[in-house]
């Protein structure tokens, strides 16, 4: 196996446990009994467990910058960024639900450099959502409600799919979409 | 000091620390710390550390259940429900958004019969939503869409409230209650 592709095995068994029982609660070991194989080879791969988490969540943080930028920055109207945005965290969910939940629980456990990087992609992402929903009060495609109460009610909803879209068996990707982005936009009544 | 307000006090500061740092993390020592009284006078009021916290989230989940149960057993219209409900989860998250931290985030320390406890009562509150909802799709009051969509949706966004609220200086309890039945109901465009 080729070693970068050895290193992303490593990423996706630690995201599964990490989410189980939290990143302060896992063990270099714990990790390398779950791959089968021994400890000491886990380092020809990658140098620690903080190594392994900021990779999980950063390279998640960076797709959802690089996102939010190109629809941020693209001529379309609001409606269909927000659109745009809400399938873009069904993307990320369907392809990688658990590092979303390390992403959710454990960042504070990223290490200086790391963590500032992480907070400030987190506090643009946010800011630029918000940006797009203030531009669509301002032209009448969205409501004037309160910008802080869309802002959060919309985001809650997508930041916890990760959580629940897992568990549902019945729901395929297409109608997840379709339902989801016609219930934050146009309510269910 | 009446003995039932010391241990109102001490479920309180509980709540905070928990909120803080996380159920397991705190002690019997950090909290008659925090109370600037001696750890042993806290066991005139309180057995344990456990029963602080099934009290922090059984009486929550009991708050629930009760509004929960008026709700869905009154012959009201569904849309009457759901903003019922909606107004249950802003009243409980302004009177204790601290407590809900708990419920939320360590409600998995519970001991044995509270656990199956809470965990029924969740279940149940959960079901009871999914219920009005149906009947609401089925009297043309809600929309086709599919229900545990709406469900999810609604109740992720209310479950959240007590993180993001208390951080919002700007936003009074009546607009919140407006504006948020108006984003949950009838969406943003």
């Amino acid at each position: 196996m080729k070693p970068e592709n050895r290193k992303q095995e490593i990423v996706k068994a630690a995201s599964i446990l990490f989410k189980e029982k939290g990143y302060s609660a896992v063990t270099m070991r714990d990790l390398a009994k779950a791959m089968g194989i021994k400890a000491a080879s886990l380092y020809n791969h990658i140098q620690s467990k903080q190594e392994i988490l900021s990779t999980i969540i950063i390279d998640l943080a960076e797709e959802f910058t690089e996102g939010m930028n190109k629809i941020s920055e693209s001529d379309q109207k609001t409606i269909q960024k927000i659109e745009n945005i809400i399938e873009l965290h069904i993307d990320v969910t369907l392809r990688n639900a658990d590092g979303l939940a390390s992403l959710n629980n454990d960042w504070m456990h990223l290490e200086e450099d790391n963590l500032q990087y992480f907070e400030k992609m987190r506090y643009d992402y946010e800011n630029n959502f918000r940006k797009i929903v203030q531009k669509g009060t301002e032209d009448k495609e969205i409501k004037s409600f309160n910008i802080e109460i869309i802002v959060f009610s919309t985001l809650s909803t997508l930041r916890t799919l990760y959580l629940w879209y897992p568990k549902q068996k019945d729901i395929d990707a297409d109608i997840l979409k379709k339902d989801m982005i016609s219930v934050l936009l146009s309510g269910i009544v």
